[in-house]
């Protein structure tokens, strides 16, 4: 495959030297690809294949896959979506229902013009990975994303310690409101040291919950574009959407902050990071996809366009190839089944019974906390997700010490977040996971533990 | 974590500056430990719980991970086992069961000192996924590991295309023998560049399925051990066990070439990298592992040995924490649920049905192929896995179209790999999805096609 219309758009001009030079070859996949259609005796197949019977114990005429047959007695599916490989980029039914599951999480009655902007989610190993994937295909050692000061550990490892590349942090909160002008600043001091500003953004927030308003979303929105006229360099938007579908206020936006940036025109390049760990409750399933909006008017012809989208496609089927070669087959057969049996509509009437229980708590930690008087402590805003952030006085209370007190005297878990050169230093709630009748509980032992420093 | 141990072994020398900085922080993983041992009160779990009634019509008054239906409906297995996350190194009785497994696997009376001197296998996402993980823990971007020139083409994508790394090919066979001398010159060669000398080796052999004699196999080790004496660099030798169960000849080494690395003493560290796709016939499930051989003599206390696992233990945990931060659950479990329920013994025993059909389609294309008549054809040594490799004359059939006018002429599929720089031109046949009776007419065509050259 040539890569003659990806070379000629801002996203190429983003890309890590891995990025620019990953490909998927054709070989292997273009000369089996030809046997199953053109061939009646196929020898390109490196999984092993016999008739049932003679394999397993009173098994079928069937030509399957060898397998053994605990992988099927533990799995209602046919063993065809068990046991083979998945393909190297997702099974090909999954990743349609994912780019239509998509259009419909925009709320939006343009579907067309959604459906054709984004690219064919590609299926990533969890969205662990499709960070990981994304940032490599991106950063060279010693570039920088920005990111707000408080984030998911996680993005450290993985862009730090395994990329070596930088964090540009920026203090993610002014008066209880998302700090735009840190953001700007950010872009700003970026813009002097590298030819491109890629942004990462996670909202609903993990630790602090946070989700911005409309108001909110609008102003970021506004800044990015006006820092893109600015620096006139391409802006990669990673869109880290693991918390999606858990917002529990009326206030704030309640669809991802991807389907804004698609709206805007120029080189303003937002990809999608979701998958099924929270957005279907299934953690350990290690199905995520990576979407990217793409610009129409890069680009002249709707051929092209098309063009394009294939060469992404076979650049990102390169970094699976080349890293974890495909995904479990598994858990994207029964995200498979979901939609297609159940539906869209009934999934997310399924999991609104957990989005409900989830808000009642949200609802009752918050009025409990409220009624904490200490000048020691401010909440960081939240409205989602599975988490709230509780800062602490860095001059009084060192937040691992309050954390060991807390569990020490007062048999109460938290996880102390303490980055005294990021300007963080408190705990993380993950209310997700407390039932609703411990909460006043669990607040009025913090506030115990309070009163003794 | 300090790192005071790994840091004076020769393993450490041979660390890319990735695999010198990775670590697993302690943080997240410290206080949710503790909490789950001290606290009544827990606020650290990111995953949603809640009382099983709460959020399934009829559920019970257990607390449990929340999930939709589907994927309890779709899996026997309780829903713990499907739904939350694995832990980032794998589930613990996992790794403990594959450490038996490889124990068993040895054939070994001596089964104490191998269980002493392997680390606890870490579960990676599939053997491609334990061999990026282990090459960009070795490698740096233009650093060099060595490999005969037949291999599997994905060791291209990985080392050359994604990590930025050279792989140094020698010639693999010398008069259907292993190339030794080939072996030791390319050590030679690396010597001069680096460090350290990073090879991989993989038996049974794709794409050509050759397995080493055992007088081969003594060989090569003898090679190896000379060389390291001679240049005095740690070696790091990768064994590619993907095929580990499949030989078809009793003249060939039965067991992986692992275990004789792991008995010589000194600066030559074996790397197992194995896993279920195969071995246990379950290629979508994606659970591999990878294994290192250390050296009791590095050390000077059995103290001090048991912390360089720990610390070796915790990098790998930080490698897998920033790419795909663990694996998935269901087919842990179910490997799982095999060692437990139904054994080790009984697991070989299913699979004897599976070998003994690959071991006659085996013997079959051989003594098939071995009627074809023609100076310009030849068939590299081959006893095992799933494929074989027939060379065609470079002067007189280029691969690619010989594989063309089969597909056009004869439908016979095969895979062509034409790399004249590596000295190979030839066909791929993957006798592992042909049934035994086709195999017949299957080389009947090949014969057929040689003869319109």
């Amino acid at each position: 495959m040539e890569f003659k219309v990806i070379e000629k758009t801002p996203l190429f001009k983003a890309l890590s030297d891995l990025g620019k030079r990953i490909f998927l070859p054709a070989g292997i996949f273009y000369w089996s690809g030809r046997a199953k259609k053109e061939a009646e005796l196929i020898g390109t197949i490196g999984t092993a294949y016999g008739y049932e019977k003679d394999f397993i114990d009173g098994g079928s005429e069937e030509w399957l896959p060898c397998y053994l047959e605990d992988f099927k007695e533990f799995s209602s599916l046919n063993v065809r979506s068990v046991v083979p490989y998945a393909p190297i980029g997702g099974v090909a039914e999954v990743r349609k229902s994912w780019k239509n599951w998509i259009v419909k999480k925009s709320q939006s009655n343009d579907t067309e013009s959604i459906e054709q902007s984004i690219s064919l989610p590609i299926v990533t190993q969890g969205i662990t990975n499709g960070i990981f994937m994304i940032c490599s295909f991106l950063l060279n050692p010693g570039e920088s994303i920005i990111s707000p000061n408080k984030r998911w550990g996680n993005y450290d490892n993985i862009i730090t310690k395994n990329l070596a590349a930088n964090i540009e942090s920026f203090e993610f909160f002014i008066e209880g409101k998302f700090n735009v002008q840190g953001l700007k600043d950010a872009i700003q001091a970026v813009s002097k040291k590298q030819k491109k500003i890629i942004i990462i953004l996670n909202f609903p927030n993990n630790p602090t919950g946070y989700c911005p308003t409309r108001e909110e979303a609008a102003q970021i929105l506004e800044a990015l574009k006006d820092s893109q006229d600015k620096v006139k360099l391409p802006f990669v938007i990673l869109v880290d959407d693991a918390y999606e579908p858990y917002t529990y206020s009326d206030e704030v936006l309640d669809i991802s902050f991807f389907y804004d940036l698609l709206k805007i025109e120029g080189d303003i390049i937002p990809i999608k990071l979701d998958g099924i760990s929270k957005e279907l409750l299934a953690y350990g399933g290690r199905v995520g996809f990576a979407t990217f909006g793409l610009k129409r008017n890069w680009i002249d012809t709707d051929e092209e366009f098309e063009a394009l989208k294939a060469e992404l496609n076979n650049k990102l089927e390169g970094m699976n190839r080349s890293t974890i070669s495909n995904t479990n087959h598994f858990y994207q057969a029964v995200t498979q089944k979901m939609f297609t049996e159940k539906g869209m509509d009934r999934i997310i009437e399924a999991r609104e019974k957990v989005k409900q229980m989830l808000k009642e708590r949200y609802e009752l930690i918050n009025a409990e906390l409220s009624n904490i008087d200490s000048p020691d402590i401010s909440i960081d805003p939240n409205a989602g997700g599975f988490f709230l952030f509780v800062n602490l006085n860095p001059d009084k209370i060192k937040a691992s010490t309050f954390a060991d007190h807390l569990l020490k005297k007062y048999k109460v878990g938290v996880i102390p977040i303490e980055k005294l050169n990021l300007n963080i230093n408190g705990i993380r709630i993950a209310y997700c996971s407390i039932d609703l009748g411990k909460i006043p509980e669990f607040i009025k032992r913090i506030q115990l533990a309070l009163e003794d420093f």
